[in-house]
């Protein structure tokens, strides 16, 4: 157990209540984890009364008044001034959560949750006879309630806006649409170009029969390779991949497809990334607001860095191929590594996000982010929101949408209120092009390393200078901080560009 | 989510307030399970956080004085007299919990929890170098800590007997006296008898070498057999079985020994037999005090039924013998029946009470009866210990105690503080005799059932007389309820004659 020591008694309360916090969390994420993967068929009920009740003590405990008071008799405390800089931060960030939650009506979030459920059910039905005039009126509702919750939040400031600095804190409409319309304009022509390379990517040497006892040794190997660590993680399976847990016990997920090796594979390797996060943050930091990561944007960077920057790369399958080979035994015995590696970075424009290649995919959140926008700004209505959803993925995408299960129905989210959320997997994506580039410069040799299998240089530079860093900054400052630049795209599209001229033989742009 | 219905409002304040404990239960029982299925090695130390937590928080909510406040309102209302009985139990049992648990000082509560935490890590290396001496400071603490609890609970009664009302509400130090006294008289012949038989049990029969991969089909195979429910449960491994949860999700797992099948055979079984208690529970009385078991008497009754009366039986082999030898190839395949079964009712006095069979079993409980009963009562003292449970190890099973860690030191139980907890095994055993006895004039035909593999008769039987009865008595009234007698050790020791003496051949007693 850890020992309360702080000198200044009224901060070592707060933590301590804090830490009641982090604590009942854990639990949350046992539960929710147990869900997905062992929980009996029909233990659903008994569940949901349990996700009820921990929701409650969660709320319960994130607006105690008591917390209130801590805060403001440390703000006014002599000692408060002299406090380092992570102390302040902590309190900042406990005072950041207590001013917003304690300013949602207690009837609103039960009614957001009750609601989620509801839109969760029709949504799967909607989905399953793609039917958006039976999924519009339970969006409509969600909406509104996610709409009401963030005017409570902050009545100053749009709503959209209030949405986005939940998981991208210091994050506005105005630098997305800057952002996005770069990253737009210059994946536009990269993707022209390759859809006119010749070097045409032969999925064959991929789709192949491959058991699952062998896929879960790869999976294992995988893990392992990228730094993962299993005593203090371990790995199973569900419908859709996750992560959960923090410090000595991060949870991923994987799930396996009999005839693609790579569905699994590259899934282990995002959750790995998003789990060398959460499982190499300071000890000291442990049951305190520093302690967890900077946004989503940063969190999904970690996940990407590992699947893609690295386990996409060239350079890692001339390491590994040779490994995959010894333990599939003769599945891939033929394939060679320049056509390997082409066909795992196949870009085909998908009407699917989640299917979605790294070139095309910030495509689909610019889509999203675009008509989120428009839809929290009241410039669209809920009626036509289909012949939009299908415009913008014929303009952005070059997709026919043939029907909404493939079209704006095809994911969860927006049944259960989680709006204003995809952007964080776009911004991974550039803040990931930016720390490749300082990379570059620190570790100029990196690439060698990885060729030789040997990851350690570049996820211990991830561990100094992301996970280390934990939530000591909002992520515009932790970007800068670590690289000394503006967030910016042009690392990522720099990258992008030229990773995919080399795989398609395309002329440098 | 259960609505809330009752017309007496007060009643269905209570009940609210109960449901949010059994629900606390289920996600402590959960993080639990997972401690000793799947946590990651380094999870430890978050873990035993999570348990801090959920235990102050059952402690709070049990304790809590509205609950109080409600009790008292309820008993002053005039509608209290007229509630059915079921609903006046419910107040009853929730009283008792409250009435003990606001006795006991919080500080004695988490001296206990420490003291446990820590007698188990010194039990633990006592026990590796069978070194008591280690052992003695911290069993000494936290008796007298147990034995405090006891005074705070009831000062007017033996301590022993109020940690027997805990397990066995309504069974005294007197009742036992008598009962282990008939049990013990009519074992000891039995024992000698069976010692004296020509019949020698051929084990080499059963020690075959198994694979894990079949046992784990053969555990599956046998837990449906026994009516277990693996839609609302699922079988695991861990280094001891258990059983955990309630209704909808009920756990249960195993430890397979590669060179005997029947070590996970049995476990699966006995925890089977659990698992139906809870899974079988009325509906109408999920989260109520009454949706409980009886008692841990009553408990290990259903699991040894399952085990021992059923699943050691003759009938049940008939039954089972072909399948296992269809599930496991040629490891069986030279097997007969009759030597079979005398194999799997191999009767050896052992010195450890967990490796020992159903007939020499209860002599264990005895023993250990006897020494807490005199340890109360001030008649023995710590130094003594070791050399008075090896004359009664001797005097009782004959058994020849060579140093302590097959001693005293066997059982993690007194580490934690667990003392009156054994004798609800031995209780077990002597309601199985009479539930068997009430069965048998019930179903007079339901040895050909299972005979034929059919265990739906027998296993609605006990659904209907004990788990549908969940909590609505104590142990002697329900005991008194099922089979119109009083609670005897007459009709167990009779099943143990009539079936021993057919096993081993010998002159019925």
């Amino acid at each position: 157990m850890t020992k309360n020591t702080h000198e200044f008694d009224l901060y070592q309360k707060l933590l301590d209540k804090y830490k009641d916090i982090v604590i009942l969390n854990n639990i949350y994420s046992h539960i929710y984890w147990d869900l997905d993967t062992y929980m009996p068929e029909k233990g659903t009920e008994q569940r949901s009364e349990e996700f009820a009740m921990m929701s409650g003590l969660l709320h319960e405990r994130i607006t105690d008044s008591e917390v209130g008071s801590l805060l403001d008799q440390i703000k006014e405390h002599e000692k408060y001034q002299k406090l380092p800089a992570a102390e302040k931060r902590n309190i900042h960030l406990i005072k950041k959560e207590y001013d917003r939650e304690t300013k949602v009506p207690k009837e609103l979030v039960k009614a957001i949750a009750k609601q989620s459920a509801i839109g969760n059910e029709i949504w799967k039905k909607a989905k399953k006879e793609s039917n958006y005039e039976l999924f519009k009126p339970e969006l409509i509702k969600i909406f509104d309630l996610i709409k009401k919750r963030a005017q409570y939040i902050n009545p100053d400031l749009d709503p959209y806006d209030v949405l986005l600095d939940l998981g991208e804190p210091g994050i506005t409409r105005e630098k997305l649409d800057e952002l996005f319309s770069e990253l737009r304009d210059g994946l536009i022509p990269l993707i022209k170009a390759i859809r006119d390379s010749p070097n045409k990517p032969d999925y064959s040497l991929i789709q192949r029969d491959c058991p699952k006892d062998i896929q879960e040794k790869i999976s294992q190997d995988a893990a392992l390779a990228a730094k993962y660590d299993l005593t203090s993680g371990r790995i199973d399976e569900t419908v859709h991949p996750f992560t959960t847990g923090f410090y000595d016990d991060v949870r991923i997920t994987t799930n396996y497809t009999l005839d693609d090796f790579s569905s699994s594979f590259f899934a282990v390797l995002h959750e790995a990334g998003h789990a060398l996060y959460e499982q190499n943050m300071l000890k000291e930091y442990k049951y305190q607001p520093v302690g967890f990561y900077c946004s989503d944007g940063f969190h999904e960077s970690q996940s990407r860095f590992i699947e893609n920057v690295i386990g996409r790369s060239k350079e890692f399958w001339e390491y590994y191929l040779p490994k995959l080979k010894e333990i599939t035994g003769d599945i891939f015995a033929d394939v060679d590594l320049e056509p390997f590696v082409l066909a795992i970075n196949r870009v085909i424009p998908s009407k699917i996000r989640v299917e979605a290649d790294p070139v095309t995919y910030s495509m689909h959140i610019i889509v999203r982010h675009e008509i989120e926008k428009d839809l929290f700004a009241g410039n669209i209505s809920f009626d036509d929101l289909p012949k939009i959803w299908n415009e913008k993925m014929k303009e952005y995408l070059g997709v026919t949408i043939e029907n909404d299960a493939e079209g704006l129905l095809q994911d969860v989210h927006w049944s259960g209120g989680g709006f204003g959320t995809f952007p964080g997997y776009a911004i991974g994506n550039i803040i990931d092009g930016q720390l490749l580039w300082k990379i570059e410069q620190d570790i100029p040799k990196w690439r060698d390393q990885v060729r030789k299998g040997n990851l350690s240089d570049v996820v211990d530079w991830l561990i100094k200078n992301v996970h280390q860093k934990g939530n000591l900054y909002d992520p515009l400052d932790l970007i800068k901080e670590i690289t000394g630049e503006e967030l910016s795209t042009k690392y990522y599209l720099d990258y992008l560009h030229r990773t995919f001229s080399k795989i398609y033989g395309l002329k440098e742009s």
